[in-house]
């Protein structure tokens, strides 16, 4: 009989997983058990779906769950697993038909993340939202329908500021309320202010510093005002973006990291079993500068853990395919306010500090083209350098077209851990429609050695 | 005595060595002879200005010569060096005043480069300019003033193209012979077929395999026609992009490789005395890839370039900064030809398997965003490794609004010696907005790890 491999979860780190077994070894039989109705999509579409700027959420979905039954995977829809026995190889799972039982030689835990709803008074009322998958967005979609007039957005992670930006887009009223002093806290304040900025000229009104205390509901149960220790938000509709947070239980024993996701091998594999493997924003996953484990639910991540995942686990079922390893992160991240884009790389100025470098910090503004050239707008940069060894740890940017992709040459340059100085001389592009004759990462990286040589006349 | 720095040349290499000696050296004479009436401005500018995208020449000076003598730079204009002798550390030079000689300490030769004007009957005629300099630019635009109809472009290296795209833009009827298959002979067909077509829908009549014979001149010497073996082209306008070859000349004695060009060490400083530098559009370059010198004229070498020769001169004249060194090229591009953006770095094929490398390739089509993101655009790639390292040698692309500037990702990962295999799992940024879920770059990686890894199951 063939080996049974068992995927529980049916987006992105799954289907991946699930793929590429099913591409690389002949006689395998693949079970997905999904707990929604939709297979590999795009959660990451959802606000743009929301905006307008998509006209159908079929557009997120990349394979639909027919289209992967059509190249053999057994894809079962509104399929709950209940619990796994690890030492018995089998999972409880339940659907509209009850409760059952299945058994399986290899299994993937690829059961995601979801939304956190503190517990605050008035959090399960009617028009509370939150974004993690397309159910959410058909629901946040169905609610604007009903003619909504004031939004609030109660966080400004990167779904808070993209939902705003989709209910800005669509006319409504809208608010978000943000803990820290600047939005977007994945980012250092020289960076959020630009955000904050670009929401003030956007009609879009930032409340900084404020703690949500809970939600005002009406008779019906329908959310009318978000609360803070500082004032009252009215909201016909709310999106509660607090972040996410690891579907781990199902592995009660497993070894656990930041937020309780999943800790793995390169390969995917958790320590507890090894015929288990975990992918996607389940799990924690090494930070390659600080050396730590960090909790990143990001679609990049997930479809290259799935990969990894599904090719060991095609490896321990004879294929002969080598067996590609995961090597962790460098948190690299993007998204845009309207016309702002926005993107991280590396450590922020305190994680630098917490994980033993020495941080020094650099700000640049610069353009995304030539200053002469048409269309050349602004750009702020920001560079963080270990002091010690003048090597490069983290940048941040944000401005006009062009701004955000920049990221990827720091980040590559972070993968291979450069020094300022090395960055300074590399062999970047340069016309004038594209850039300036340093490249914004090199006029980061100049402004970091000339920080780093304060007081030192002498850089190594 | 202040000791005196000459610099020979004004524009991006020259200056910014100056400008550098000048900010780091307190007693010192610096004084910068130029052939022209400019300094410090982007040649790469012009066909930007000639097509009407920039109002004035003057937008392309970075700094004028009144603005580096105000900082205490001496600058003289329509000063041509005549010859340098460096053992007794003079050189003689010449204005409408006559012929001077003038002593050195330090002698910086930035001399660039000059366009190649072969020996074709004709090529001396009135209408036939080429493309090197903001006096150039004023030419054709005094020319195009007079009402010209027909352009012909010969070659479609960066400034053909750029040029075709500039009088395409000023509406003139433009035509481009290119000796080769395809055009922009730097990228592989596979790309250069990419720009014929994008030629042909901006009605830019492309003739390849042409080979230029000659010019049909008029009585009053004016250009009225390219000849080629194949066929007549009538011209109002021509503009002959033939390439340039580095002036060097001043050096007689000095190591020269490809096309002449000086060479030096990587603090820009040339064998035959320790008092001379050379830098910018002169001097060749290492290759890091292949280990060999290429000539590769363009403003980002020269303005790294001139960096390091004026913080190499500054040392030698006790400042305490540190020197830089130049440590080479990968040869990293980047042009347009009106909405199509072409970049390449690394190695092409033959310059791959010339160099000694097993090169395998791999082409490749994606989007420049999300593909169900609005304005997403086609994107094609070209990807060249090395089968016996799996080692990455060479990127290229061509594509819409944010296609060419994924080059510098690929630069940044050939800096580092990257394997295809790494590079499939490095961390960049992903959000529909900007990119599929594999970057641009990784699915050329990918698409070279399933090229290496026919006929071998197990790669490395």
């Amino acid at each position: 009989m063939a080996p049974r491999v068992l995927v529980i979860g049916g987006d992105a780190a799954g289907m991946t997983a699930a793929s590429a077994i099913n591409r690389l070894v002949d006689d395998v039989e693949i079970v997905v058990l999904e707990r929604g109705t939709y297979t590999s999509y795009s959660a990451c579409g959802v606000p743009y779906w929301i905006a307008g700027d998509i006209d159908s959420c079929d557009d997120l979905v990349a394979r639909t769950p027919q289209q992967h039954r059509e190249l053999g995977i057994d894809v079962r829809l509104e399929s709950t697993a209940e619990s796994i026995d690890v030492e018995g190889r089998t999972v409880t799972w339940s659907d509209e038909a009850g409760t059952h039982e299945i058994s399986w030689d290899r299994l993937v835990v690829a059961t995601g993340a979801r939304s956190v709803r503190p517990d605050l008074p008035g959090i399960d009322a009617e028009g509370i939202h939150t974004i993690k998958d397309l159910h959410d967005g058909h629901a946040v979609l169905d609610h604007l329908g009903q003619g909504v007039r004031r939004a609030v957005v109660v966080g400004s992670g990167y779904i808070g500021i993209e939902m705003a930006e989709a209910f800005a887009a669509r006319g409504l009223d809208t608010t978000v309320l943000e803990r820290d002093s600047t939005p977007l806290p994945i980012v250092e304040d020289h960076v959020g202010e630009v955000i904050a900025k670009r929401m003030a000229e956007r009609d879009v009104t930032l409340v900084t510093d404020a703690e949500v205390t809970g939600f005002d509901v009406d008779a019906e149960g329908r959310v009318q005002a978000v609360r803070t220790a500082d004032g009252t938000y009215a909201a016909d509709i709310v999106v509660a973006a607090f972040g996410v947070t690891p579907r781990s239980e199902l592995l009660p024993d497993a070894e656990k990291g930041v937020k309780g996701g999943i800790v793995t091998d390169d390969q995917q594999r958790v320590s507890e079993s090894e015929h288990v493997w975990s992918a996607g924003d389940c799990v924690v996953t090494l930070d390659r500068i600080s050396g730590g484990l960090v909790h990143l639910p990001l679609g990049t991540h997930a479809n290259k853990q799935g990969l990894v995942a599904g090719e060991s686990i095609a490896a321990s079922l004879g294929a002969t395919w080598s067996r590609r390893t995961f090597p962790g992160v460098v948190q690299t991240a993007i998204t845009k306010f309207c016309d702002l884009e926005i993107a991280r790389t590396g450590l922020g100025e305190e994680q630098a500090r917490e994980a033993g470098f020495t941080p020094v910090v650099a700000t640049i503004e610069t353009t995304t083209r030539a200053g002469y050239y048409p269309g050349a707008e602004s750009m702020w940069g920001l560079g963080i350098a270990d002091a010690q060894t003048r090597r490069l740890l983290g940048v941040q940017v944000a401005g006009g077209q062009g701004a955000g992709l920049r990221i990827d040459t720091a980040a590559m340059a972070l993968w291979s851990e450069l020094t300022v100085d090395e960055i300074v001389m590399t062999d970047l592009s340069y016309a004038p429609p594209f850039s300036s004759v340093w490249s914004p990462v090199q006029v980061i990286a100049r402004a970091l050695t000339k920080e780093l040589s304060e007081g030192s006349p002498h850089p190594a």
